[in-house]
């Protein structure tokens, strides 16, 4: 049996691979893993079904097995765990891959998502204009402290990792904005990681969801 | 050598046990593995040296010998992996604890810290007061869930982990206010946290540090 995830039916960032079943297609990309997709409806994800697998009704889940788990980070650790090729093997620089995964998801991506809340779920309120810059401060805070870190390196530690694969898929949540134009080793990155083929399969196959050419069983 | 971690000189929270070292501490007290503390001020936190450790210039850190770990949850992590008692053996449940751990960091922990972010970092702009409830209603929705599927369970899985550690931990942050109120099963959750041995030792750990007490190294 091959693992199963679930995605969005319809997503709702049209196919731009922002939605979370990305890092975790991706990753099955990279280590050469086969899997198929469930689509959901906005409807079905708040349905007991789909909560009995993912209590906050979202997207996406993994099943494999007997196994179901969700949190796309905990999914990426699972599948860096399972198979070769995301997580280094020497210990240490095992811990670092690690600690870029939880800084991706716990450190960058929050004051990322923050703009998204203005933009989209806050856009009619009448402070949203004199709010926005506030939160796109705090995004250029961390993508210095990032930037300055990560340097000239190709990746955030020796060799592409489960890390990279995350913070990558984070900071392409800026792509509708120029912030990432004033921190070009970033943007280098993003890019670096964009031009893996596993990425680019992945994103592929969520595009074909959304283009409605896709080859997935319901 | 023991692990050294870095920790607030002077915490913000006045000893409440709410500043990220807390987890870290109260990880290393459940698998009873003794620890080293080096206190850092605000300025140190943004000085190179810090910035080595912690590109963020944040805490906490976690040195072992050459490995230097960041992130709080990928420093609890690495204690788990490293010695016994927070992740359990089999590998379904163990994935399942850690697909709680990125709940508590990724899914639970953003919504909560955005109320700080209001009450804190906005309490002076006009759209402090309107905003509020907006915030807080989303935090109501994820606890809402969370409640649902704790029910009447002691822990999220069968036995107390690292997934519960950072769940509780990340949960106390609502101990400012009467929210929890509403949501007895995890006001309960985090009573049965707070009850833990090991979690006593770690919070009387970090308060020593804040009332003058502590026997750390500087």
């Amino acid at each position: 049996m091959i693992p199963i995830i679930t995605a969005f039916e319809q997503s709702p960032d049209r196919g731009r691979g922002l939605a979370r079943d990305m890092p975790v297609r991706w990753a099955l990309e990279e280590v050469g893993q086969p899997y198929d997709v469930r689509l959901v409806s906005f409807g079905d994800m708040k349905e007991r079904a789909h909560r009995s697998l993912q209590p906050f009704g979202q997207i996406p889940t993994y099943e494999e097995h007997d196994l179901v788990l969700f949190e796309s980070g905990a999914i990426v650790f699972h599948i860096a765990e399972r198979y070769k090729g995301l997580l280094p093997n020497h210990t240490g620089a095992r811990a670092r891959a690690i600690t870029w995964m939880f800084a991706a998801l716990s450190t960058v991506e929050p004051v990322i998502v923050q703009r998204e809340v203005s933009l989209y779920l806050e856009s009619d309120k009448p402070w949203c204009e004199e709010r926005l810059p506030i939160v796109e401060e705090r995004i250029r805070s961390r993508l210095a402290e990032l930037g300055a870190r990560l340097g000239n390196q190709e990746w955030l530690d020796d060799a592409f990792s489960a890390g990279d694969l995350l913070m990558v898929q984070v900071l392409r949540r800026l792509s509708g904005s120029n912030i990432l134009d004033d921190y070009p080793n970033l943007g280098d990155y993003v890019a670096r990681g964009e031009a893996r083929p596993a990425f680019k399969r992945a994103f592929e196959a969520q595009l074909t969801v959304f283009t409605g050419k896709a080859d997935t069983k319901r």
